[in-house]
């Protein structure tokens, strides 16, 4: 059951429609004053096959600050009646632009979103995220809409009318902050409620990086199931990409996006399954079509077909952004790809930290790891046994043996705010 | 020029299409629990003229509280998109419910106020008021997009970005509360802009009760054309009422609401022109009609034809609320009556305070009115021919005559938060 046929088109047929909407989306994006100048010397005949998209150039956020605030629309002013921008309190903002058409389209990939999670006509979905030039809160509600649930714009804030709100009127689908989510269950508790008697259902949560974990930590406080998403405003926000009931990654709309994942150093695509940059491009965007655009957020391709029968690649958890990229030893590594390493192994505790150090000439990578208190025995052998387990699974992923230093729970200090996974010191003296 | 032709319908036709349209509206009213037993005696057939709408029972905040959440619902949960509800802060709250067309007749009738006074597709709206359960914002946000203009969903707050955003987008239509306004244009000039550099040309003002001075003020001050908005979520939120380029009175769209003004002690109907409180009947909500709803707001009919062509009829600015009524004498009178009248003579300053006193048996009002400095003079004989002249004024809007006192401007103390205007002294020993 699809709320759109397209969500398990054959792949060939797929790739068939992505070329027709891409040359379609080249020739409109000529139509604006940045894309008639970045595609004057190239033939949209060129475009043969899906990934021939490789001989286009990229589109970075600071062509789209250049730009601002009109330099890629493809019409007139007139034709648009939405516009959403960043805040730009440092820098110029960037600023996207819809016409009633994009509004259409948005809300269709929204809906098909929701219903992939197992949203239906009959929930009623209560928004607690903020409205305005935040994608995330019109994004969703249009969707809701949409798909015709019964839509509550409650908003963020005021935990007790959100509580009142729930309970008076059913509601079975919550849009909710990742960070947001676990303190509302407190206070659902502490206002004397039973979790259980929520009659919540789904969860759709994304807007911010979050970890498996966390998603595990909401389920289980929550009584819930909770689906992440992925969107940015520049490919409309949130509709990008959604988590189906196999909660194995998110489906990216491939009849509405290009996704590429690009080494952020060369450019090049990297291999199937690798991490790398995502890179996408607008495929039914008519005001503002958007080719090659470096999102900045690292990911890769779960290889493998979805048992729920969308054709629709899907995109692993976004695991940090390009900026956080290390190189060592000429490997590229991703401080997401220790994280997730660490923390599939039962034994390994809640922190960790890498150090880069020199070594003469030689650049090595230290993990620090809290090992769980049942695990960390007074026994040299099983500990010394949990080291290598755990340097031979970071090797098998990163592709070089780091030097594993175990320790006991709560012994890294720990970060207000952002934790401070990664301490590079191959330029200290 | 009109956004919709029904707006110039001609005064007959319209009124059959009410007729035929609250026929409508009692049959699928029945459909509800609320009005399936409220409506048991009347035969719909009993209507035959718009003014039949007497024969109906009114509907109550108190009903809709009482029927909370689901009464007045026409047809299955599935059915709805939307739902609004008052905060509920204090006691059980109002819950309002759309299905897709509800909306979709809401956002036209936005529109259509929007478009009277003079809003165009090629105009871009910053929505600066809140989102989220308000109906204010939604409201006016889908209306903006349905007329065409660019749509900024600015939300409430963060005034360096409101004006930045003006600035860069040529905002041409602000939607902002009155209140918010002043302070809004005083903050453009600390941040060293000139007012007549700013793009804007039309404000849309309501949500707020104001007066023709704060409209003044709003005008003088920002240099744009500031249009009264009239809605309450009842009735769907704004576009119930609107005014068009004649700023003088706002045209009630009588074929979407059936409009009455009644005594609200007795509930017959006024006479044409006088104040009374105002009772709306939808006729184009499918999913949660309301018939005769007491509004609570005080209001008269604008005698006379507007000059810009559109028939329905106009409301006057909101008087006040119906629980504010004095009787004095067995005369219903309006604070707000008072306010008008006095504001209309160029000698009389800021502030005034009405007081009841009981004087034997008999029930006087007096009227102490700041008086402008340089009317104030040391002239005996001027001073009270404009007492009489007050007094007079007063008598031909009240049909009574008070005793007036004059004083010097700022001699009445001024209150904290909202005004106290009325002094009811006569249970006081």
């Amino acid at each position: 059951m699809y709320f759109d046929p397209v969500e398990a088109m054959d792949r060939a047929a797929l790739e068939e429609l992505q070329v027709e909407r891409l040359k379609k989306t080249i020739d409109n994006a000529r139509n604006s004053p940045f894309y008639s100048e970045q595609l004057a010397g190239f033939d949209t005949a060129d475009i043969k096959t899906a990934s021939d998209i490789a001989k286009l150039p990229f589109t970075t956020k600071d062509d789209l600050r250049n730009q601002y605030p009109h330099g890629l629309l493809t019409r007139s002013l007139d034709e648009f009646v939405r516009l959403h921008a960043s805040s730009g309190t440092t820098g110029t903002p960037v600023a996207v632009f819809y016409t009633q058409q994009d509004l259409n389209t948005w809300a269709d990939l929204m809906a098909r979103c929701m219903y992939a999670c197992g949203c239906r006509e009959s929930d009623t979905m209560q928004n607690m995220s903020g409205y305005g030039l935040f994608t995330g809160g019109l994004g969703i509600h249009y969707g809701s809409e949409r798909l015709g649930m019964l839509t509550i714009p409650a908003g963020a804030g005021n935990t007790k009318r959100q509580i009142k709100l729930i309970r008076d009127h059913n509601v079975s689908v919550l849009h909710i902050i990742p960070s947001f989510a676990l303190y509302f269950a407190q206070k659902v508790q502490e206002a004397g409620y039973e979790i259980e008697d929520m009659p919540w259902r789904i969860a759709l949560i994304g807007a911010e990086p979050h970890t498996e974990e966390a998603r595990a930590k909401i389920e289980e406080m929550m009584h819930i199931k909770a689906y992440n998403s992925y969107g940015l405003s520049e490919m409309n926000g949130p509709g990008v990409a959604f988590e189906c009931l196999q909660q194995n990654g998110m489906h990216v709309w491939e009849d509405a996006y290009i996704a590429e994942i690009i080494n952020p150093k060369t450019g090049e695509h990297v291999a199937e399954g690798e991490i790398g940059e995502l890179v996408m491009t607008t495929l039914t965007r008519e005001g503002m079509p958007i080719i090659r655009y470096r999102t900045r957020d690292l990911t890769r391709f779960i290889p493998g077909d979805c048992a729920c029968g969308r054709t629709h690649r899907r995109i692993d958890r976004i695991a940090g952004r390009a900026d956080d990229m290390m190189i060592l030893k000429g490997v590229n590594i991703y401080p997401m790809q220790i994280e997730q390493c660490l923390m599939s192994m039962p034994e390994v505790g809640q922190n960790y930290l890498i150090e880069l150090v020199r070594e003469g000439v030689s650049d090595q990578m230290k993990v620090k790891v809290e090992v769980k208190d049942e695990f960390f025995v007074e026994d040299m052998r099983a500990l010394q046994g949990l080291q290598k387990k755990i340097a031979k699974n970071l090797c098998s992923e990163i592709l070089l043996t780091p030097h594993v230093e175990l320790c006991q729970s709560d012994s890294i200090p720990k970060a207000e705010g952002k934790a401070v996974r990664v301490i590079d010191r191959r330029n200290e003296e």
